[in-house]
């Protein structure tokens, strides 16, 4: 039987819309939004999109036409009432009232701000440039905006029963990862696949057979609306963006090197427990950390996000040790590149040394590599990142040269600053 | 959106029907029906449920009123307008009316027999004795709703995703299958897969994954059902309960020798062309062959349905060549057991040599090996064979003594009055 109304639904959308919420984002961003709020509400800064996979030809996959309405639509969007309740009335971390009033007037009252899109060398130059609480809040929706589309302009092309096949492939590479995942004694993981997910309806199926497959293991998902529609705990803390903006502000060495510090200490007045995670390798964790003071080893727990992972948590041991802290009590989160393999070996690794946990992104929410002819709907590496604030440009080092971003001779200064010596370069996968 | 009216109609079900119409059903059933109506209307067959696979103790995994349910809504069954539009209508390898008008006026005010159902050792015993061209009707029927209720024993207590998950394997597992055999050049393969299909939605999602990956190669499905749906050829020829009905009603062993042969004789005066295709194994396919008449020689092709399928066209590739036939413009079609290492090892020895076919039935449309607790799901050897006639008891010897039936006395003497020697005794898969 035909559902007429459902059809008619269907045909009056114009444009079936990637992102339907304000709060189809991670978790992060809105804590570091608040934060931003809180500290730096009139500062300048610009999101740029960047693809690290060049031989994708965005522009030339993806309309732009289709591109300007997914990204008017989420300029149309705002904070529901449901929304807004669920983040006033949730608890996120065991702690109420995560969020402000004074933060939730103001968010409930946004519209995310203009963008500026331009084409170039079969890229799409796509830059938010406005109040830092403001943009930083396009990079999610974006990327996701940008991986979808393209994903989209791939399967249009491809017929019903195709559809079919496609997605019972997926799901059953998936669920076979979910398999070889319950068998590790006291996993912890988490779905970090918002920005570069295969769609919407994907991650929310992942989520599902995270749930379904590893119980209590799966300990939550950064998607605000996804954790909110599933019941489920949302997960995130702190990212890049922050030092990387505060060290743009700099306005000498001494506060430049002073810079990642002070977020974690704007930080630390705001938050406790499980949202104190540092992530150090914005300049490179290992001057990061030697420099780092005391107060900082007392936090939860440290968050590897590029170089070798297990030489970054073999890092992150030794400095507990060295400063006192015992690091059975610290918990250590991985969450770059991740796929089945590297979780096990790392799980094997430091089960028992830290308390391991894991943040698992795209290689969960869009591992379609060899689906599709060509390999067309392989994940490759987009990011969406502050640029620059106030005028000036922003620089990240990384602990991965092919991650580094920035002027050369800024990127020179900051390693002199920091004291980054040699670094490893390593493929970066997504 | 939820589309109240669908709701409120399947609530409305008492039953959610496994078979659904008199054409869910094998071609050859409807072709032989008719030979049976013209030249044996009033022979009373039995026709009885064997289960090869004892271990599967159906009486203990399907509920008898459950059972009941689905065997009283088959009864209640009569052929559609648009069925009868079909088979009046449609062209059958390249005939018009197939059926004659005496037939389809018998079959569109038939209504299926009473059936007998008693439990014995924790298997059914279900019986169904009658004229013969209304007994013979129940077997397919029989058996897919014997298959299907025992899958839905099993997916009853299986949540909503385990449920997803457990049909992308299959999907993927079938793909795969299919992404194989559209490497061999030249395949011609057909669905003979509805006695022992997983499901009714199962055989169609197959039959499309066919029709989807093989194109020209897959030349149609034995379910008339599914051809009329999905437009595509209904194919078959006969069977085995064909010579076992006659030499049952043979009255000395002159008569039983004759009788493979009397079959073919009234099947040669009815149907030409792709239908003229010996079924030899019955009684042995060396016997039959050495003693076979010239005209036999002259038929299209043969099926091969027990024993080794190799050895088996070689015997009949030697038979052809001796009597002066060119083997290269016979038919060959295997339909024993396939799967696709067997399809493509006969295909690689046997092109071009002689026109190969494959009649791909349990593992086409049933394999679920695998895929359930405890393989649950993993099809069976289920039969449901004409087992006496005119009350005398009824043989099969076959190629493979395992497959033999009948009271071992007159195994004797078939084995003597048509010359069978030692056979060589093969697994039975499905």
């Amino acid at each position: 039987m035909v559902d007429i109304a459902t059809r008619v639904w269907n045909h009056k959308w114009k444009i079936d819309p990637i992102v339907r919420s304000l709060i189809d984002t991670d978790f992060y961003k809105l804590l570091m939004c608040q934060s931003v709020f809180r500290n730096h509400p009139d500062t300048t800064v610009t999101f740029s999109l960047i693809n690290r996979t060049t031989d994708i030809r965005l522009a030339n996959l993806i309309d732009e036409g289709e591109l300007r309405e997914q990204l008017d639509h989420i300029r149309s969007l705002s904070l529901t009432r449901g929304e807004s309740t669920w983040m006033r009335g949730n608890t996120f971390y065991g702690k109420r009232q995560m969020f402000t009033p004074e933060f939730m007037d103001w968010f409930e009252n946004l519209r995310l701000p203009p963008y500026q899109l331009d084409k170039r060398d079969g890229q799409y130059e796509l830059t938010f440039e406005g109040k830092w609480p403001e943009v930083m809040l396009w990079e999610i929706p974006a990327l996701a905006v940008l991986m979808e589309l393209r994903g989209r302009a791939v399967l249009r092309d491809m017929g019903r029963f195709e559809l079919q096949v496609l997605y019972a492939r997926a799901m059953t590479k998936l669920w076979e990862k979910v398999e070889r995942l319950r068998t590790l004694p006291g996993l912890k993981i988490a779905d970090f696949g918002t920005r570069r997910r295969h769609s919407f309806l994907w991650q929310d199926w992942a989520v599902q057979a995270m749930l379904e497959g590893l119980g209590e293991a799966f300990t939550g998902t950064s998607n605000c609306l996804i954790a909110k529609n599933r019941d489920l705990e949302a997960i995130g803390t702190n990212a890049h963006e922050l030092p990387m903006v505060y060290a743009a502000l700099a306005r000498d060495d001494a506060e430049l090197a002073a810079a990642p510090y002070d977020v974690l200490s704007d930080w630390h007045e705001e938050h406790e427990g499980n949202l104190r995670i540092i992530l150090p390798d914005t300049f490179g964790t290992g001057p990061f950390l030697a420099n780092a003071p005391d107060w900082l080893t007392k936090w939860t727990g440290i968050r590897i996000d590029s170089g070798d992972p297990a030489e970054g948590a073999e890092t992150a041991i030794r400095w507990w040790t060295d400063r006192g802290e015992d690091p059975r009590e610290k918990l250590v989160i991985f969450s770059d590149g991740l796929d089945v393999e590297k979780i096990e070996e790392l799980h094997a690794r430091f089960s028992g040394r830290v308390k391991v946990s894991f943040g698992w992104g795209t290689l969960l929410t869009n591992d379609f590599r060899g689906l599709a002819e060509n390999d067309a709907l392989a994940p490759f590496s987009l990011v969406c990142k502050a640029v620059a604030a106030e005028g000036r440009p922003t620089v990240k080092l990384s602990d991965n040269p092919r991650k580094a971003m920035g002027p050369a001779s800024e990127i020179e200064r900051y390693k002199r600053v920091f004291g980054v010596g040699e670094q490893v370069e390593r493929e970066v996968v997504v």
